[in-house]
């Protein structure tokens, strides 16, 4: 299969290295001619085209790689680059920009959870997405065809696909990703301040400050525009949470002892209760389920299981001889997480089988 | 030397601990019968106290190990009952409250950065300490023999101790521990709803999420009272916070991507700083000081480097045979911090020898 990435830093360079590992062929397209080069010293690409369309050249696959400043841009001319039957997608931290800017059948988002502080192709690794969830946010126009070959290599790279509609994701990704940044970054000034205002003795980052602040000021390269790509939602979970801050400090300016108690222990448990759900799984059930073979069923079926709390391992698509019907296989780790899709999948109104 | 611990849970049994592996003699007394047969057990303490006063015969140096809510009581019941020559210290998370509540020339106040999400005697080690810096929140009016006596133990116990004046080290504790435990409480609660809202298949918990909330929920049968006890600075730093959120998402609404950029720049210029002084450090130098032997000049001292930045690694202190003038000897590590050092000391106006 050929594989195209567009963009070989961290992620495009991971990609690449992942799907060479799996035995594709993979060309790599860069803006950067050294970035491109180092791609190809790496063995992440086997070739390094000379402009996008030539990267998209009987592609079967293309993932577009660049920072979500550049992104829309770029994806819009892999889509019209791309061959008839490619499917196009992304890595970048939000979705519904893009999602909202092409209604093309053969594009799928995609966002990995995956990198770090380090960026840039020296840092990429063919194992950098083991066991990450991979977020993928088919369109309701979105090729059921091209999913399945989408999530198949997504699974061979070691990760775990979710699926999850572009606003949902990013209103996740505006509260469990942006907003802790936003926080450490707000943290850091603020006790940054303190500390040189009191010339303090060091050591004075104790660990809980350590630990908040860990991602203050990550890439500024990258984060700008991340927040800036979010900024709706971002903006109003930042107002909720300093609204959330002020009732905090009129309790302790009131010394509502009660209050608070009640309030940190409410924390805890919130805690307990995400932690909890991080370490679901358990034995992992098939289910085979009917359906008619028409655009967008596939998309319909996995944002239900993602809405429902269930994440597909795995899945296959096998069309029926006649061509207007056919079956989804899935894989779903967990006995309650597989009853819970049987029974998604029957409000759908498709038969299940074997979710023994 | 008698060592007398009062709260013996996972400070109080390291304290009993290390100072047992140091062959000074450990009294102990808690007020959970449990608890101090446990410590016995543990060989953290030799002897069980049958009241405080029984913990404090001929006690040299006298530690109170309990919560915040409960110190300031216990604290003064121990000076009433410590012997004359005795120096009375605690382990709490905030100061002020204490000291302002005495004016005992035995009592020095003290704050050691260390423990965890794990309690009681049965956590506690003799090396929880290693390393660890160790506030002390000495009075005008604190003993200068005292003060030596205590900072000589809490280095022996392999931390480093650090003087601060008390309402400095609540205002730094706010920004540096408190706000961080506000934040992660109002982030995962946040989350936790918004997930829940949203039904979002898991994996879910991000590594910056996982990070920012580490200490969300801490320990509340200790933690409210931490709140309470710095409700003041706390409250303010908190609605800092707020206004520092509204500004970011001001200009997230209003799209100023260069603000924004600065911002998040200042952030990861503030995170590099704060790590540098965290690891900052050298060469030990050893500066002897000339001072009149008065009350109150070993906490001047100490109170006048802390300020400046300058962490005490040792002292001594040595009267002259006249009994009116002494001299204190300081070790301080890395060089510009020992010069630093015999400059602070130079506008206090005492004769430094030996910064080179």
């Amino acid at each position: 299969m050929r594989v195209a990435v567009l963009g070989v830093g961290l992620i495009g360079g991971s990609i690449g290295l992942a799907a060479r590992g799996l035995g594709h062929e993979v060309a790599g397209w860069d803006v950067d001619p050294d970035a491109l080069a180092a791609a190809v010293e790496r063995n992440a690409v086997d070739r390094a085209a000379t402009s996008v369309a030539d990267a998209l050249v009987d592609a079967a696959v293309c993932f577009v790689c660049v920072p979500v400043g550049a992104l829309g841009e770029l994806a819009l001319e892999a889509l019209a680059a791309a061959p008839e039957e490619c499917v196009v997608s992304d890595v970048g931290s939000t979705k519904r920009s893009l999602a909202a800017a092409t209604g093309d059948e053969r594009f799928i988002g995609g966002h990995p959870l995956a990198g770090s502080e380090a960026s840039g192709i020296a840092h990429a690794r063919p194992d950098l997405f083991d066991d990450a969830t991979w977020y993928l946010t088919p369109g309701e126009r979105s090729s059921g065809v091209l999913y399945e070959r989408l999530h198949s290599l997504i699974v061979a790279f070691g990760a775990r696909p979710a699926a999850i509609d572009a606003e949902t994701h990013d209103q996740l990704m505006a509260v469990t990703s942006h907003l802790p940044h936003v926080l450490a970054n707000v943290l850091i000034d603020q006790a940054g301040d303190r500390l040189r205002e009191h010339g303090a003795a060091v050591p004075r980052i104790g660990p809980s400050l350590r630990d908040a602040t860990r991602v203050a000021g990550a890439n500024p390269a990258i984060w700008t525009d991340i927040f800036m790509s979010n900024a709706e939602t971002l903006s109003e979970e930042i107002r909720e949470v300093a609204r959330a801050l002020e009732q905090v400090a009129d309790r302790l300016a009131d010394s509502e002892r009660d209050a608070l108690d009640d309030w940190h222990r409410h924390a805890r448990e919130q805690r307990r209760l995400l932690l909890e759900a991080d370490l679901a799984g358990g034995p992992v059930h098939e289910l085979r389920v009917a359906v008619p073979n028409r655009p967008g069923i596939v998309a319909q079926v996995a944002l239900a299981l993602g809405r429902g709390g269930v994440n597909i391992v795995d899945m296959a698509l096998a069309p029926a001889p006649d061509n207007r019907s056919g079956s989804i296989t899935l894989w779903v780790a967990g006995d309650g997480a597989a009853a819970r899709a049987a029974e998604l999948v029957g409000e759908l109104g498709f038969p299940v089988h074997g979710a023994g």
